[in-house]
């Protein structure tokens, strides 16, 4: 009864937070400008109504009393593991103050401000104080939720729990000496084809194609939706409504394409969580305060990549896509194969720009980030020396030169958000998605021939059963571990990566 | 410091009732099909956790202090009213038991579904049963509101403050003596126009002129957008975020431009409420649980009936505004003059919909429909009675036989949604457009001249100083005497009527 009854608190909790995802959504999507103020406060409450009702001591009190209850159910019932979850969700935002959270909100809006400023004018003088006010705030807020081995493991488990820098310092340390020999060879063997993708697409048809590839890929329509934003993204307001974003520039098709497919991978993920969860805890990051189905940023970054990577920036694809693709832009690629087209999305080019990365180097510039990020919440670096370790992590990781903070340490909305302690996930994402990846297609030989096809039900059927439709009823390392025999390890990723673009 | 402390409460309450318009808004224009079940938990979730708020123990106790502090202030302090206001609802609020409002819920929702059907099938015994059960519970929905004159007046509280059924149907008895002779006249000459509208009318350009009319009109697209939707309305969150939407069909251009204008006029009330009145008491219907700055329906729908009908519907204004529709539109309405335009916008064509009725008919079905509803409210009429009731009054009001309940007593979503004593608004909405309009017109000159040459700022200008300022500060009585010397009278409809339609 009273599992019922703290059942039916975390389904408005819930409701809330998929409230709060439309506010998000439609202010990034459809809101006229003079909406933003207005917006602002109504994100604002929502925010705090859904954490006032969660760390209530009426919500303590109706958790006590379930956890009485689940405690007379066999150990590997699901109701025990959702009043687990519960429980330590109540108490991580019951210790936090409000004034801790009031601040962290305050310091937020102005930080943003200031980076909005300080990129634009190329100075990093001006953002920071803000950034030395966010760290500050990060680290009193990290200190409320508590931790063990390194201040920064309680940022960690907001966005991946079970994580700690520890961990992430040997994953690292492997993925920097396993990528450098591919990355060498990859350079050595430059293709030139990235210019094809910089002639002229018009922009209606590169809808209809995004919109094309998301449905060839498993994406239902009649639960989504697709809509044009800078910054592609993918949001879900239970798993019966999950729409998807993807940016178009007409002289550049891959960020249309690849974002498609990217954000397709994410939503494949939460349109299959089990039906059974909605608007249980199942499918809400209570700590985080946000509705998502899926277990963690870094497993949800995994069915991103694997759609975006595997699948989408493979030969079989291209081969298989490429006619229909060139009938419609007959102008742009009449002169193109759709062999030179895949060399054309698998180019390799160390940059400065994280969001413009590779597959090679992209995981170079998330490791340049936590190791800085962390080093500040821990301590261990100043706010003043971030531009010099940003030049220094630049070069040794990929030989570049940083002419200036703007494609520095300024490049990225994270730090202005508060977001730290997010970064590592698009790099454990990549990690995980290999490693899913592989297991598959041992798994059944059905697998591999469905993508040679272009029938991708196999594979979505084999990721619907082992990752998707658990929700946020298994961790990640559970799920790995069930689906793969094994934790989180960097093996698959290299020899993925050595097989496309090694020697 | 209690005032204070009350107005953060009701900001809260506005910003999830601003949350709120923004899931219905979505729901209506771009959520995907497979939303709805969510998008109704989300809906009743963010209702609920609105009214407990406002109907608080704390919310009372804030309330009784910040009267004490009230009663300090002089007797026309803005405060004093924001109290009284907000007290008046908290006690409505905790009037109505909470099954009362469960049960109104869930009988909405079943009541509509069979509604759909009823209609479809064309059979009223399908809805009978959920009429009943809808007409039941709003009976003990009104009496556990409170009343003192007829039971329905408890409903008319709802959506016309201060409106009684006996002063309705002294306001009917003048309007059908008054209609009647005008009606009869119009009718002696058929003009034969209407067909003009009928031709074909491309989408996109139906869009681009509906626009072009809102923004001519005053309408702020920084603050606003025009969506599609079949049935056109208007919300808004917060003055700064005012959407209003009209409708297209290809071979009728009526519904979109006149669509257009009618939404727009909503809309200029909303976007020009004074900004003070943002997240206040003065911005927030706490009764009905909506966010609106309007101070009651009928009087919204004034400003929407004034800008369509008044403005919109006029001679000077398709002489003004019609050589640029002829351009959009050279194929259809290259053989038309603006004249004959204008007579095609004003047939006068009696009709069994509501919702095609012209200026000189639309309140017979008013009338029609608010007799019925408050016979069946206060248990004079039976719902087994109401298709007679319905083809007697549409016999007696319009000289029309009524073929089936579709086209009678079936029409309307109304009744199926538990929006008994919401009709009554439109007409007091059209009696008062022309009250205030003549006002207006008399007031200054400026406005009539501006009229004459396509300049709508002195009229906006003076409805934004003498009702759309004032926001829900001043109740529609309040505003129609300050404005034009009176309360709500049917003398300078009837005129404007007569002017346009009679003999």
């Amino acid at each position: 009864m009273t599992i019922q009854a703290l059942g039916e608190r975390i389904a408005t909790v819930n409701d809330i937070l998929c409230s709060l995802g439309v506010l998000v959504w439609d202010s990034r999507t459809m809101m006229p400008s003079g909406g933003a103020v207005s917006r602002g406060f109504q994100i604002a409450t929502l925010t705090r109504t859904a954490r006032d009702l969660l760390a209530s001591d009426d919500t303590l009190r109706l958790v006590e009393s379930a956890e009485r209850e689940a405690a007379k159910l066999p150990a590997d019932a699901l109701d025990r593991e959702a009043v687990r979850q519960v429980r330590e969700a109540v108490e991580a935002h019951r210790r936090v103050p409000g004034d801790v959270i009031e601040r962290r909100a305050a310091v937020r809006a102005r930080a943003n401000a200031a980076w909005i400023e300080a990129r634009a004018r190329d100075d990093f003088s001006t953002f920071r104080p803000y950034l030395q006010e966010t760290v500050a705030n990060t680290r009193e807020y990290a200190d409320a939720l508590g931790w063990t081995g390194h201040r920064y493991d309680a940022l960690l488990r907001l966005y991946e729990p079970g994580e700690t820098l520890e961990r992430l310092r040997r994953l690292f340390a492997e993925l920097r000496a396993g990528l450098k020999p591919i990355l060498a060879a990859a350079r050595a063997r430059p293709n030139g084809a990235g210019a094809i993708l910089h002639r002229t697409f018009p922009v209606e048809t590169q809808r209809d194609v995004a919109l094309g590839l998301a449905r060839t890929l498993g994406y239902d329509l009649s639960r989504g939706r697709l809509d044009g934003t800078v910054h592609p993204f993918e949001i879900s307001f239970t798993r019966e409504d999950v729409r998807i974003t993807t940016r178009y520039n007409e002289t550049f098709l891959r960020p249309a394409l690849f974002g498609a497919m990217h954000e397709t991978g994410h939503a494949l993920y939460e349109q299959n969580v089990d039906p059974a969860f909605s608007r249980t805890v199942f499918a809400t990051d209570l700590l985080g305060l946000y509705a998502v189905g899926g277990t963690s940023f870094g497993a949800h970054e995994s069915q991103s990549r694997l759609w975006e990577n595997h699948v989408g920036r493979s030969l079989a694809f291209w081969r298989l896509q490429f006619p229909a693709l060139k009938e419609r832009f007959p102008e742009a690629l009449g002169d193109v194969t759709a062999e030179r087209f895949y060399e054309a999305v698998t180019t390799v080019e160390p940059g400065l720009i994280r969001t413009d990365a590779d597959e090679l180097t992209y995981d170079f510039h998330i490791m340049l980030r936590v190791d800085i990020e962390a080093a500040l919440i821990g301590g261990e670096m100043e706010v003043d020396d971030v531009p010099e370790a940003w030049r220094k992590a630049m070069k040794d990781g990929l030989g570049l030169d940083v002419p200036n903070d703007r494609l520095g340490c300024l490049q990225d909305i994270h730090w202005s958000s508060g977001m730290i302690g997010s970064f590592c996930t698009y790099t454990i994402g990549n990690v995980m998605a290999a490693q899913l990846f592989e297991a598959a297609l041992a798994s059944d030989d059905a697998i591999a021939a469905g993508l040679e096809k272009g029938d991708y039900a196999p594979l979505a059927g084999w990721l619907r059963e082992n990752v998707w439709r658990h929700g946020r009823s298994r961790s990640r390392e559970q799920i790995l571990v069930a689906a793969t025999g094994r934790g989180l390890e960097t093996g698959p990723y290299l020899r993925y990566l050595a097989g496309k673009y090694g020697a």
